[in-house]
């Protein structure tokens, strides 16, 4: 048995379940290896769509049960994709989402999956944070990931150096002007939010237009994952 | 040994950690009976807070160790609050948030959590849903559970038979109004959400004034804790 339970040192890593592995194949098939199934999957129009999208990508299908039991810890989880992990490089002059050390893996996914619902599709994250392909982020994502450029960047000031012409927009509780005050600009944006636990420091309210999401005080601060949609529907929707 | 690991047909739950605990004592006293500490608990500035509302309320304080292993799967918890499970009413003529089969126990609690953050304090839930007081809701609330007033029904039509006078607004993918177009009213109003996988049937889009957040072809539909964040924030967002 050649593979073995996720790590992060791993150049290569899972998709677990059929959702996940179709937008694996759809969006980054050059990257997919192989895909396993279980004999237990039932042959519906999921499988029979995954199968065909292996087919015409030529990607090997292999029957075995027994490494179900070495990648993935779900009960019922009967497929798996295996993939190669790929670097991807942030469009310039486009919106982007700038995620500063964000360390949990179900709200990375779900990030991810809200940008895709809003129209984003470049989303820069400051190191040190969560591993970006750990299964985890990608099934919170439901895929999502697989259509969004991520690019990893050592410091804030790397991204802004490549990006200048960017506005940015730094969410932090000591901002003075609020979300429902600012409108979206006519020039491309970086929306910039801070770690779970800590948020953004307060040198970020130099940079740019800082801006809160007032709440109540009942609360010490939104999850973070619903403050980047919040964000994302005001700046994104169309009528 | 008193206490067994959780199961939905007690009628006591837990609270697993500082921060939820000094929730329930703040807001829920009089139903916490006893709170365990670990020995190896740091005596910090929020465990003295914690023991000082204990004292208040005169709720004893036990340590005990090997409790933690029946209770918590949790490795660094240290602190266990129990209470009993109680029944709220939900204020009338009052902004609710309705949630109608609720499955997945984190989202419950970011969504509890949204509420008290953006002021909306009456939640109904439309059984069969999840255990509102099982500890993973409790503590995806953080606690935020301790502070709203949660109702259960039997079906919508038992809510609405109680709740006439409040305006209600269904989200539902195939609405024809985007949340956008749409004022908050001067009346209370009520905002409807389906279960996660399934959303709200298509009887919904003939009660009150359907909604949809509009949001691109590449995701299937938004999480539902993203869509009651997006919608508490366009209807109780205060300048």
């Amino acid at each position: 048995m050649k593979y073995k339970k996720y790590k992060k040192e791993f150049d290569y890593s899972y998709t677990l379940g059929t959702t996940t592995t179709i937008e694996l194949l759809l969006n980054k098939s050059k990257h997919c290896e192989i895909v396993y199934l279980h004999s237990k999957i039932n042959n519906d129009i999921t499988i029979k769509k995954l199968i065909s999208l292996c087919d015409k990508n030529k990607i090997e299908i292999v029957y075995n049960d027994t490494i179900f039991n070495v990648i993935s810890n779900k009960e019922n989880n009967y497929c798996v994709g295996v993939f190669k992990k790929y670097n991807c490089v942030l469009e310039k002059d486009k919106n982007h989402i700038v995620l500063v050390n964000v360390s949990n893996s179900g709200n990375l996914g779900t990030i991810l999956r809200s940008c895709l619902g809003f129209g984003i599709n470049n989303v820069a994250i400051i190191l040190p944070a969560v591993d970006i392909f750990s299964p985890d982020v990608i099934r919170s994502s439901m895929g999502a990931i697989f259509s969004i450029n991520i690019e990893l960047f050592n410091s804030f000031d790397e991204y802004k150096d490549v990006h200048k012409n960017n506005i940015i927009y730094p969410f932090i509780l000591q901002a003075k002007t609020s979300l429902i005050d600012v409108s979206t600009p006519d020039k491309s944006f970086s929306l910039v939010f801070g770690n779970e636990s800590r948020g953004l420091d307060k040198n970020y309210l130099n940079i740019g237009q800082p801006i809160i999401i007032k709440h109540t005080n009942a609360i010490d601060s939104l999850n973070l994952s619903i403050s980047v949609a919040i964000a994302l529907f005001h700046f994104c929707s169309k009528h």
